[in-house]
């Protein structure tokens, strides 16, 4: 158990968090007024999300991939444990954050929703928005940075999405799309911090539960919160208290694991890693909220694990993972996580990766 | 259908081949005396094909990992078809390989399998055989070149076997392995050249067909010809008529084309292609023959039509296949076979390749 920061049971932060708790306001109207604004400080109950994350189920139906559970035996082997691996890089878009977004905008009424939909993002969220609002037959803009790689851009023009560039020097990147979002109309997709964005994300994690079964542990990379949040809500319906739930964080950008030791969110310098997914700066109060409630640990691992864990998937099991991808699975390998003997269920969250970079990487290690 | 080098109707051959199928010779026995000696010229039926496919099936169950089936809407756009991706390159060892040899060593009567197994191999099939020992607890030998791969030298030692090397100045590899298999008493296991192998190999397209139903079009790598072999016989068992079967060559190793065109087996010099799996010289009687019976037509492809296909797979399918395995896609995808409002079957067979050699192969395309 040494490298976890744990925080306490998560049912007594539960229990704490009945003040937030009580905050919250009925779920749609809420939800699409949150979006219209972009401010999500209302935070739904256990109950809420519980029907949100069900909703979500019917929504992602037949829309998202069900993404295959792969298994390794020599992975077995080498942690002593049986891993499922739910495959969210083989995602629509390369990553798990098509569902969130689907599930978000396909929930909005129908009056806002044909306004449009904006976004500020470089990775894998932009492409997620891109793709639900061209299913949708709606605008997209996505608020990029000037700087932002050629392949990235190339995806979410692909989508037909609009793209408008920000200067990293110039205009915050989250009030050009609050402005752009006034002026036009048009709702603005917060990557993490809404309801609706949680409940997608817990979908991939219900999809590994129901097809393999209950799980002892679970491990999930965490940037923004979105997908821990989603996941262990999902893991608490499905798995109750068996399943130990653990988020993994890039040892240079650990906030999360900062936030829950110190009992409220802490900021950071935006990190040094690989792991461009779990580069944020910080939790939102929702992601904050739902990791106390429902997360039992956190830990974080070093780039060269990274490494050393997407050597493992890309040569014995053929899978291309990205670095945030494999922040699960490192800390299994690495023995951040003690596993043996236990049902091990890890989300691989997306692929999106220069293979130049990989190929830099793999000779460096 | 420009680009396709067919051969008539495969009734027809099959009617022609008479004379072969006559001198076929009762199952099991005959598929263990001839990996006893290396000799397997006898040709099975049709019907005791099927017979062998479907004990197959049995036997591989639980045992190979039932691959996924991949699929994606881009690619239906790029091809107007519905394209179904069989992802044997998640096989276990990396490859298709290994449901042949399970098949055909598991079969062997206990008194040969406890003495052992012997192949010639420094690719997927030396992997395959190593593994299939290992979980029977026998032992193998690997006959290798000495400038085999350092990586697929380590993955077969890694399963336990021995490797002795070749000077490929000096004797054989053919040679060496039955001499090795007489000393020894060892089984000799032939990469294609096999009932048991071909029935083996079958065992994906079959899945594939079970999972996804019926497909007008089936494309297969041809090396040897053990996996065109076993996946035609299936999709004439589960599809009939209306499934056409397109074998898919390297443009420089294009000996299955030129010996369907010539009505005997040509054998051509070691073709220079990056698809390493498929630099075999020659078909075997048993695959000849095989194809002739159950394969529509031949057709091949440059080596940049491969990393054409292969690019895809890896960038938007997140997938790592290795260029023997992307031969089928690449036919479809540089439209060297028709296949638009089609439901299109493609057989993955690998994804061993070491990522330096791809890094290189995307830079130079």
């Amino acid at each position: 158990m040494s490298g976890e920061e744990g925080h306490g049971h998560r049912r007594q932060s539960a229990a704490a968090s009945d003040e937030a708790t009580r905050r919250a306001a009925p779920g749609e109207a809420a939800g699409a007024a949150d979006a219209a604004t972009g401010i999500t400080s209302l935070i739904p109950t256990d109950d809420e999300m519980a029907a949100r994350l069900a909703d979500a189920r019917r929504r992602v139906a037949g829309i998202v991939h069900r993404t295959p559970v792969a298994t390794s035996r020599t992975l077995d082997a080498l942690t002593g444990a049986r891993v499922l691996l739910k495959c969210e890089n083989l995602q629509r878009t390369g990553a798990f954050k098509f569902r969130g977004a689907w599930n978000a905008i396909s929930r909005l009424p129908p009056a806002l929703r044909k306004r449009g939909v904006i976004a500020y993002s470089s990775g894998n969220h932009a492409q997620a928005v891109a793709l639900t609002a061209r299913l949708l037959g709606i605008p997209a803009v996505i608020v990029m940075p000037s700087a932002a790689p050629g392949p990235k851009l190339a995806a979410t023009r692909g989508y037909g999405a609009e793209i408008v560039f920000y200067d990293t020097a110039g205009e915050e990147r989250e009030a050009l799309a609050a402005r752009l979002a006034q002026e036009r109309g048009l709702t603005l997709v917060p990557p993490f911090d809404h309801p609706d964005i949680v409940a997608g994300q817990g979908t991939a994690a219900a999809e590994l539960f129901e097809e393999g079964g209950p799980m002892d542990l679970l491990l999930v990379p965490v940037g923004g919160g979105g997908l821990i949040s989603g996941s262990a809500l999902a893991a608490d319906l499905m798995c109750g208290e068996r399943c130990r739930v653990v988020g993994v964080e890039p040892a240079a950008g650990d906030d999360a694991c900062q936030s829950l030791a110190a009992g409220r969110i802490v900021r950071i310098a935006p990190p040094q890693t690989i792991a461009d997914g779990a580069r944020t700066p910080a939790l939102s109060p929702l992601t904050f909220e739902m990791i106390r409630r429902h997360v039992d640990a956190m830990t974080s691992v070093p780039d060269a694990a990274l490494i050393e864990a997407m050597r493992f998937v890309w040569e014995r099991m053929k899978l291309i993972v990205e670095p945030t991808g494999v922040l699960g699975l490192a800390a299994l390998m690495s023995g951040r996580v003690e596993a043996r003997g236990k049902r091990v269920g890890v989300v691989l969250s997306g692929g999106n990766v220069e293979l130049e970079k990989v190929a830099g990487w793999f000779a460096g290690a």
